[in-house]
């Protein structure tokens, strides 16, 4: 995996490590205090049995993607990255008790696999968000990074999303809430965009802009495809579609980021973007 | 893990290898014909890769869930219940190339992992639905197995679905086709619910029962639990919504079984039904 981060860029993330502010990550939830325990049941990890604090006290940087195999690559890259090379511990997952997820940590940085879709990462986010908060962790920028179809752009191009829209081009995240239905913003962090679009630039061939995203709850009938089990629209049908999606400033497609948007924008994890590489369409 | 199919069952179901019928599975997709190569991305088969008829058109049953673990193990049961130990061939994961699903065969049965969500099972059912049609598989049993929430029932109870609902007790999958809205019917096979039935009452202390199954976008606020990282709404509410649920047949509560029940049902798998054991609530 090439170096992403310029040389400028690594000090300017030192400097984060300075920051005095304190933006603490905060659950919306007025029963956890009153908890005698609180079990991540989906990490494999506890307030009881894990000194949260201990071992995630010091995250700043949160990345997810949905495969394990690539979150494990990632932390990798992190290690080497930060010039972690010579610790002693090899990067282990934290989270082996169960398959549900994988989790890894070097240094400041925390790597985790959300598998596929809404659902999958919602699971883990709820989880993840305890943890940080439980950790009394403050000042986390979170990173969503993953592979998406590209719309009417060059294939290998990053998508930075500055707001995730759903299958109907909107802004926003329908939550079904036991039966009632409650729509959340999705606007994710200008600045945090910014800063990742200008690290683009400073690398040579790394064709990068910053766009909509589209998320949608299913990869062959929602996204047009016309090589599922199931097909049902023509061609044009299909064509017409994503030149309205192109229209309404959608430039990629993926599965997660409409709640990735909406709850870590409801939980203080303010500094957020989505990382997008497309591969298809 | 204990038998589970009583003597008298296994003998009944050397029977169905010889039922001379012939469901074939189908898709409905008028494209695919005229392709010249199907890939299965997330399963890493494919058409030309792989003799798909050599490697799979002995299957006659296929059981989903969510965990890999679970379903390796699961196919080790399977492989002994079949009294295959002699097989020189081990357990292996035949999609060992990616990490998002894992797939094992043994006999006639296929086991396979989905992840959690109806975006996660969705993308896998397209793929395996169109393996089997490559196949030429015909009288495919389905059946998916997995941990859920039971509503007012005895933990350990195993529910067998006789149809999936919503959110709101629909007997409806709300597929997303483009932007199109359309509801397709999740009424699972009668027939093999009530095999299904009979099977448990032979097995001791095996409690079990027909009924609805619920299946939700969400663990935490989506099925009322009160320990997630957001909870908007009061003890009172959740038992109420818990309450509503019971009174019109909901038995339990998990994550898949709508879209199951949906793509299963259009595509010629028609015996199959949801056996869900549940654990919580």
């Amino acid at each position: 995996m090439a170096s992403v981060l310029p040389a400028s860029k690594r000090s300017m993330r030192s400097d984060r490590n300075t920051y005095v502010g304190k933006r603490f990550v905060h659950v919306k939830n007025p029963y956890l205090d009153s908890m005698d325990e609180d079990i991540l049941y989906h990490l494999d990890l506890g307030t009881k049995t894990h000194n949260l604090p201990a071992m995630f006290g010091d995250v700043k940087f949160v990345c997810v993607g949905g495969s394990p195999n690539r979150m494990k690559a990632f932390a990798l890259f992190m290690q080497k990255e930060l010039r972690l090379e010579e610790a002693e511990e090899d990067i282990k997952d934290i989270c082996a008790g169960t398959d549900r997820y994988y989790m890894y940590k070097t240094g400041p940085v925390l790597a985790i696999s959300h598998g596929m879709g809404i659902p999958s990462i919602s699971i883990m986010l709820h989880e993840l968000i305890k943890l940080l908060h439980h950790a009394r962790c403050c000042d986390v920028t979170i990173i969503r990074i993953g592979t998406s179809g590209g719309i009417g752009i060059a294939p290998g191009t990053v998508v930075i999303t500055d707001i995730a829209v759903d299958s109907f081009f909107k802004p926003r995240f329908e939550q079904v809430i036991l039966d009632n239905v409650v729509t959340r913003s999705t606007e994710l962090d200008k600045e945090l965009s910014e800063e990742l679009f200008n690290c683009s630039k400073e690398i040579p061939n790394f064709p990068t802009l910053i766009g909509h995203t589209m998320c949608t709850y299913d990869f062959y009938e929602g996204q047009g495809r016309l090589d599922g089990a199931l097909c049902s629209f023509s061609r044009e049908k299909k064509l017409d579609y994503l030149k309205r999606a192109y229209e309404a400033g959608v430039r990629n497609i993926e599965m997660e980021s409409t709640v990735f948007a909406a709850m870590c924008g409801l939980c203080g994890l303010k500094a957020k973007s989505t990382l997008i590489k497309p591969q298809t369409f």
